[in-house]
């Protein structure tokens, strides 16, 4: 079944305002297992509503429009509609009495202004009875028409309340079942994940989609179909191979963030993490903060933007400093083991780089950064060059740090869970 | 000049990702000067992007198509481009060239599969020379068609800095002078502001809009005209009515941001910064680190999560931890007192407070917060109750902690001036 979305206002296509309805609308109905064919978005023009209208209806199952509904000179869309459909508007009775019910606190007069919110085109059909907000329903050439107000909340409101059941209603006929899930991937190139994923072969029920959210890569697996139980199946199925297949590059599914996934690793492993950060300037202790309830597993950390920090704050050699730079392996090294002994977490984190633009020479470009990571057992170093500009070197840092973590923690888990299995 | 924007990708119609950079665009554009007739998003099908592609070509004078350029089978804006258009594919020399110097890490060998990114429509002249991001451009029946890739850092990166002034020159013809430009405001609500420039009665001839950008105000005044030096001295006109209306409330203009505000009257003064942040978490770090060149004046700071943190590395004494509690105005004054003397900064900013969802008290509800600022003269305190989520407490805590610190800043600044005029 496919619909599309029509998002009318001046607002919108001047950029003043985000348009936010429509992907909200197209995330549920296409979880209802609805498709969308094309979502448009136009300003207050009768002439381009009118088009726009009678070119989905010529080629989709229902349409949505949202916006132009309110009661001031530029909401133009019911005229327009009337117009393209030929349905002249008429007075929806009961809307009329319940607007004549609101006075003017100042006259005492009914408010004749919100009188036109009771026009609609004929056969209308109003989708909120007690006329708190506008929005009605139109079966034109026998397909569904949804019109909602471009208030988002009014907007979500009429969707989920009003718009997805009477679609299920209406294509109470359609058996399919849908299932997806989005893997997110850190570590692997997207094009590399498309070779690997390639390879296999997938039942061609399956479709997978790629997109890379800076800077990681999400894999979307959809699978529809009439068999509710073979569909499952099939999900099921796929999504061991596809972990099978990407391993450990997998972080999470759907909901999850790399943060999310290292504060769950710290919380079951009942270990805490300090941050010595300088390049990434308090990123990646920003990251693991925003999860709620991060107080349990993160202590804190130092920026140590200035040299004078590292030394103060990290105990970092000043002879060290001076001899290796601060963007070296000693200090990446002295910075993780300064953090771990005056903070007392389990494990220490440290980053030191150039996020550029300036900084960089021959020897340490711009994108020069080294990792360290230490326990109570032993510290390493890594050393990488990240390309990009600023806000991507400190990103690119930030996750590379947080993912060996990660994989740390999951190396540790891993470990214990063989020790217990040789144990029994 | 009208202008269609066409977006591309099934994540978008499916809902699984906002499209965020279509409004983007619109709202440059019109800045520019450049009116948007309409938005479309479609999915990845060949046959509806031409479709998209050569409707808006019949109707408006340029096109800017985002998405759909990456390397992976679901990316088939080019095949589309190149059919709809009637123009083969041929491979870019330059661009497949640079492609070829990327080794696979592991086999050494040249990535066949970026090789797709060289293959462009006839005629098209790519929009960054040195491949770093998918973009090109075509001249199609006289008018600009512009592909830009969907990932948004790197679509706004090629609007700004390619699109605009392409398009620019190439209507150079267009007699419309346009002055716009972007107030950005905090710390007074949208609508008193609105309230306030009403008052104003402007002249009919300037357009002002305001948008929220959380936790900000952004106001937009636009002067069209076909005089330039009437447009120039109107523009000048009423953006010294609107500084004097709105005074310190505005803290920038255009590309500003309150870190680099803050950053330049640091540096203008003289001045050095760090940071004592509790449920921040490292947030006001970060955003002083993400401005280039924040090293001249920016330290650095402690993200003192967990109590033990705060008196280790800030010395706040623990029987005021455990008499008053971290969230209280005699610890905010401690981490700041206690930042300021261990880093030698100038000014040592400090945050203590509760950002939620847990942790609230009758007395101490979420939201609560206190920021410290000290330096080396006086140390002040201020409560605050913001309302909101998780990241939204963290986000104007934030920035109503580098405010104070602009004030502080222009206060000093005035007083100076002051002084030096006196003693002139």
């Amino acid at each position: 079944m496919l619909g599309e979305i029509i998002a009318i206002g001046n607002e919108l296509t001047s950029g003043r305002i985000p348009n936010t309805t429509s992907g909200f609308a197209a995330h549920h109905l296409f979880e209802a297992g609805f498709d969308i064919y094309a979502m448009h978005t136009i300003g207050d023009t009768p002439k381009l509503i009118g088009e726009a209208l009678n070119r989905a209806l010529g080629r989709v199952d229902f349409v949505l429009v949202t916006g132009g509904l309110g009661t001031t000179d530029d909401d133009l869309t019911t005229v327009a509609v009337s117009k393209a459909l030929n349905r002249p508007t008429m007075p929806n009775l009961e809307i009329l009495s319940l607007i004549r019910k609101h006075l003017d606190g100042n006259s005492g007069q009914p408010i004749s202004s919100l009188e036109k919110l009771a026009w609609l085109p004929e056969g209308a059909e109003t989708l909120n009875a007690k006329a708190r907000m506008a929005g009605f329903q139109l079966i034109h050439d026998g397909k569904p028409i949804f019109f909602l107000p471009g208030i988002p909340h009014q907007m979500r409101t009429l969707l989920v309340e009003q718009v997805l059941p009477r679609l299920a209603t209406w294509y109470k006929g359609r058996q399919l079942n849908s299932v997806q899930q989005v893997f997110k991937i850190f570590g692997i190139a997207e094009s590399d994940v498309n070779l690997a994923v390639e390879k296999l072969a997938l039942d061609t029920d399956v479709e997978i989609g790629y997109y890379p959210v800076f800077p990681e890569v999400h894999l979307s697996m959809t699978i529809r179909g009439n068999d509710k139980k073979k569909t499952d199946k099939l999900a099921k199925d796929t999504s061991r191979l596809l972990k099978k297949t990407l391993g450990t590059a997998i972080y999470g599914k759907d909901q999850d963030t790399l943060e999310s996934v290292v504060g769950k690793l710290l919380l079951d492993s009942n270990k805490t993490l300090s941050v010595a950060e300088s390049c990434t300037g308090g990123l990646i202790s920003h990251l693991m903060t925003s999860i709620a309830g991060s107080s349990s597993y993160y202590l804190g950390g130092v920026t140590s933007y200035a040299n004078s920090m590292k030394t103060t704050y990290l105990g970092v050699d000043e002879n060290i400093l001076n001899s290796k730079g601060a963007v070296s392996k000693e200090v990446a090294k002295a910075m993780a083991q300064g953090m771990h002994q005056k903070s007392g977490s389990d494990i220490s984190l440290s980053v030191t780089g150039i996020a550029g633009p300036g900084g960089g020479s021959k020897e340490k470009p711009v994108g020069t950064v080294l990792i360290g990571m230490t326990n109570t057992k032993s510290t390493s170093v890594q050393r990488f060059l990240f390309s990009g500009n600023r806000y991507e070197i400190q990103r690119l840092t930030a996750q590379t740090a947080l993912d060996i973590v990660r994989r740390s923690l999951l190396e540790t888990k891993h470990q214990n869970n063989s020790s217990h299995l040789m144990a029994s």
